[in-house]
């Protein structure tokens, strides 16, 4: 009989995956997975790309690991320091399970946000890591924490998604991004800022990347499933040569490399004249969205419910003032609406407050209202 | 300092792709590669579906960890057995990787044939698993050492490529595909038959799968880089639901989902009414390229060299009495003609016969006999 291995057998499915999978009735408004609004996929700045496919049979070739030569010399001009390499991955997921494969052994420490991003949670379980969570505050993680966690432990790395984190909406202040970088210098550890949702910031000023202040201790995830299509699949990591070589090589044994044809599409669409404006476009209606969801708890009056408010992404995180996020989830769902309870962010099963994610991206606005209804019921069933 | 894990450091960079990266020059005939003809890829069949892409914004939205669910549906009524699923993967390596990722501790033992495919040795290294080696002759394995090494052993798999192998281009015979199958049924061994060749068969007959007769012992792999499209990165696997599922969960945490509108078009190739002379098409014009290769190795009395011939695949395994292969593909790149020495596809330094493996889908026909007087030239300098 053919078993699965120990860290296989305790990686569970994802629990929002398993949710969406439920929620596909058309009756359920799911606010529950991570989705970006299909009406804000750039269809139109594709469409000439796409179209010259069947005229470019080079582009169905075997191509280069790293990824398709235009696009790498795009990204790494755009995102890379002069010592640095740019690598095209199956999304920015597949380039984080590339930085644990390639550097992580079974017992290595690293750091992560607690609550925080699920996917990476089971990268790391995966990889057999010992993640040591860090809380954080509505304007970043916990310094004091972080520097002794640093100081008492041998800690590889430190992942983090500094801009509108998900769950929770948090991006950290300028000061935080200062001294994170600086503790990560300090005691030479790698940071993997993790930033998909960056170019979604409707509201309030950009705020500097944190790995600007320690180029050479940080590895930058971005992915374009959030402001292009995550069905292409299509994500990189930017870092020092010798972190990408590895990962690399990493790669060409795992699938060879990342598809070819979407790569040459994702690059026109970056360098479309009306990517700009796109982008624009996405947080226009993300703003809207993101409103018509927080007016509708207002409006709902749902006493027992707040939250902070958010400046862009995707995620609004709600805190229940007593009761069971994953009873309350369970009773949403009976009545046709989906949440994600708060619990599943979380590393261990610790006594924490009651929230629940809410995402604003991929529901009509005018659905925000009745969804907020069925959601009171839920909480005082 | 970020140092790769010691499975990491070992890893080679397969030899393969640096010989090709340095065989990109024009004057370079190279016959080192394992690339498809590109004048054979199905550009008119894949046209139709690639332009109505930009109509279907679903697609590239977030899709299942499986794959696209009407391709799910056809390849799994085309290919697997009632409890059985099909997985689609960024390309067959990738199914390989997930396999030895869900199902292989360090140490855990695995035969493949020696020699044998390097993508496979690269996967099974990184997975710290132990390699048996088995030899095999013109009719396929050794079955009196595989029997030994399955008495012997706690073997859990057995990856083998029985059709048009490679480096080999050996096909099993129906004996020798009927004594492995009962060997793996016997000693509750799971074979992973890989068939990327399967299809471009251009003389002799189809053989039954071995799978065919261990159903429930067995893992299919699937590649469509041979036959469609390796730009495109899709592959399946094929397998009982409870190892799918796995699989599945390992996929989920790595990557999510294999790009979108990829499978939509492999599907209408699949589906479309000329994909079968789209088949024939590349038998015949793989069928030439072999022709000749074998003729201008004849006509050239490289009286030192031998091969048995092949009835399909990609690749002809041509013995050189006496000399060192890597001595012979140096000197003849030097001449401007890739080959792969013999050694790569060896898992240890043991003393062996002197080989060259030669690709005959990716070079233009007429330029097989000036590749063959290069290569007289660097046998006898």
């Amino acid at each position: 009989l053919l078993l699965p291995t120990k860290n296989v057998r305790q990686l569970q499915p994802s629990y929002i995956r398993e949710i969406l999978a439920a929620a596909t009735r058309p009756e359920v408004i799911s606010l529950a997975g991570g989705l970006p609004a299909e009406n804000c996929f750039p269809m139109a700045l594709m469409a000439k790309a796409i179209e010259s496919l069947p005229s470019k049979p080079e582009l169905f070739q075997y191509g280069s690991t790293q990824g398709y030569a235009p696009l790498i010399d795009h990204l790494e001009d755009v995102f890379a320091a002069p010592n640095q390499s740019a690598l095209v991955c199956n999304g920015s997921q597949q380039a984080l399970d590339l930085i644990a494969r390639s550097f992580l052994a079974p017992g290595d420490q690293i750091v992560m946000e607690t609550p925080g991003y699920l996917g990476a949670i089971q990268i790391f379980s995966l990889a057999q890591a010992q993640i040591l969570p860090l809380n954080q505050s509505g304007t970043g993680p916990d310094i004091e924490r972080l520097e002794a966690i640093f100081k008492e432990n041998n800690i590889k790395l430190f992942y983090a998604v500094p801009d509108f984190h998900n769950p929770t909406g948090v991006v950290w202040s300028l000061e935080k991004r200062k001294q994170v970088a600086k503790l990560c210098e300090q005691y030479d550890v790698r940071l993997i800022e993790d930033v998909p949702y960056r170019e979604i910031r409707f509201a309030g000023n950009q705020q500097p990347m944190v790995s600007l202040f320690c180029s050479e201790h940080s590895i930058v995830l971005r992915s374009f499933s959030k402001t292009i299509s995550p069905g292409m699949r299509l994500g990189i990591a930017v870092a020092d040569k010798n972190i990408i070589d590895t990962m690399m090589k990493v790669k060409q044994a795992t699938d060879l490399h990342t598809n070819l044809p979407m790569q040459a599409v994702l690059l026109d669409v970056l360098l479309h004249p009306d990517y700009l404006s796109h982008l624009e476009k996405i947080r226009l209606e993300y703003k809207k969205r993101y409103h018509s969801l927080s007016n509708a708890i207002t409006q709902n009056e749902i006493g027992e419910a707040s939250f902070s408010p958010v400046e862009g992404g995707m995620f609004l995180w709600l805190k229940i003032n007593g009761g069971n996020a994953t009873d309350i989830a369970e009773r949403a769902l009976a009545k046709n609406l989906a949440v994600v309870p708060g619990e599943v962010f979380y590393l261990s099963d610790a006594a924490r407050d009651c929230y629940l994610r809410l995402n604003f991206s991929h529901t009509a606005p005018e659905l925000f209202f009745e969804a907020m209804r069925r959601l009171i019921e839920s909480i005082d069933p």
